[in-house]
């Protein structure tokens, strides 16, 4: 194991740490308990949004904080929950006097740990809603989920919500929004490689050198199946097929395609991928109306990718568009 | 060797191909001969600034191409120069009347081909500057260069040019902006692993579980030595003091740092490194002002990374800090 670290205990620690620096003035580290928020926390009168979950899958979610987005992350141990101290703490931290948005990824631990931090937030009268993010159609349990996983489409719920949150809606309505991207929203990956946890120090799974993990967890969880290793056309139909079996649109759908890379896969790769997701989209009579390719929800230095496709209406496709201003998605207000 | 391709002679058509569609409304691709420009191009009145080189460092080059940046890019074939054909086209596309600017990376084949570029265009009077770039420390000459090589101080020299061009510098002033940029950055880098260019197969180069190689040129080319695997903070040192030396910076001096990723190192990783490199610099007194982290220029899927020091004073900083748009580097106007 190669990785450019000091101590696989310190890895958290450092990383955010170099985070905080090279973002100062607009994101703040707290490191006891650890939580990352915005520099202009709380914004008074605005819905506070936390999101937070096992490190190891950067820029998710520290590079997620700032305007238009979240107001706090709460990064965990590499792919384990945080506990719920910092979740309170960071709750805490944002409540504008508007409430909490907790966005949690469906993991056992991240939900119950989010629930625990929500009740004894509540208990200091801050109002929290939940909304859990489970878009992978891999598989229907896994090895940390009942239930699907939470992926990528994770990124397009919390810079639809942060909009919302922004342009002044209430708790009820910023939780409304969460929910319903989440309802339209569907995502499936693939691994060529395994990352490799540091403090483990050897690769989460071993693939041969024809072989693809079709289905991947972040977490190097096992998908639906082993298969050949294929040209990248195949790859991608074989991940598309069934995020639109599932999502079950009509055609004439406005689409959002999020090609997510996992880390150590180079750029180049996923203009290619997504050159034959959006063709076959097109060819399947759907509009690509907006497009997101680069690293957003990594395992590591996993070399795959994930395809994430969520149905836009007018209102998404302005929560969408809104100015977001973070370390990792930015685009002008 | 696993990658997301389909066929390694069409890996720089489909990803252009892909980049394009993702970006559509901002850039054009040309096909014949290979080059993408700004969308809004020519911009009358206003310099225009093509730069270009072989493929493999994406998102350089084509990922800086738009308001703020680049006009054009000319993407050659997996680390090779492309021809003076496509370079003559991306120089008439974004000829606004004002002249253009060809920024290039101190490669032979580049400098070669730029020049006769720039001939031709200039006998269908359009008239061109030059500015090599040529910031890594690491060698003196190189398997593809003679004299210093041009890396990751390349972004920071499209950027500030490109700010210079859109603010209404004549050809001349953005000219002196890139060479007084490349004048006061310095690059070097280091790799733990090789990338593997598509049609040859194999790593461009091997390196044992327990070896760097110091100095690693962005095609894979020899460092300045290989040395043991050592902690991050040791090989930050080792990288930085080098840069430091040569740009000999008084005490005070206001600078920007770019960490760059060479592709398959996760984010995480390249904070750790940021951490450690601007301690060291507030340690010697030094002011980092400004701060950029992530894949820039990259070499395929290697793992490693780059650091990048420039000086900055009153005039650069406000070039860095000018509103600029392109798919891989944006903030507000």
């Amino acid at each position: 194991m190669k990785k450019l670290i000091n101590d696989p205990q310190a890895v958290v620690t450092e990383t955010v740490r170099g985070f905080a620096r090279a973002h100062a003035g607009h994101v703040v580290l707290v490191e006891d308990p650890i939580h990352l928020h915005r520099a202009d926390a709380p914004v008074s009168g605005k819905v506070g949004i936390v999101s937070g979950g096992g490190s190891g899958h950067e820029p998710l979610h520290a590079g997620f904080v700032g305007y238009g987005m979240l107001d706090a992350a709460v990064p965990g141990p590499v792919f384990t929950s945080p506990t719920p101290d910092p979740i309170v703490a960071a709750t805490k931290a944002v409540d504008g006097g508007a409430g909490v948005l907790h966005i949690v990824k469906n993991y056992t631990g991240d939900v119950l740990n989010f629930e625990t931090a929500a009740e004894l937030a509540g208990m200091e009268d801050i109002r929290v809603e939940s909304v859990v993010v489970d878009d992978d159609v891999a598989v229907q349990d896994s090895l940390y989920t009942a239930g699907r996983r939470g992926v990528a489409g994770t990124v397009v719920v919390e810079k639809c919500a942060g909009a919302a949150a922004e342009r002044g809606d209430d708790l009820d309505a910023v939780a409304a929004v969460a929910r319903h991207v989440n309802e339209v929203t569907r995502s499936m990956g693939l691994a060529l490689s395994s990352g490799t946890v540091p403090h483990a120090g050897e690769p989460s799974f071993t693939l041969a050198d024809d072989e693809v993990e079709l289905g991947i967890g972040i977490h190097g969880e096992p998908g639906r199946e082993r298969i050949a290793m294929a040209p990248a056309d195949e790859l991608v139909d074989r991940v598309l097929e069934p995020i639109l079996t599932d999502l079950d649109a009509p055609a004439g759908s406005k689409l959002l395609l999020l090609v997510n890379g996992m880390g150590g896969t180079p750029l180049s790769e996923l203009y290619i991928v997504y050159r034959r997701a959006a063709e076959v989209l097109s060819d399947r009579g759907y509009d690509v109306a907006r497009s997101l390719v680069g690293d957003y929800v990594t395992s590591l230095e996993m070399q795959g990718f994930s395809l994430t496709v969520t149905v836009l209406d007018d209102e998404l496709t302005a929560l969408w568009d809104a100015p977001v201003e973070t370390p990792a998605l930015r685009w002008g207000r």
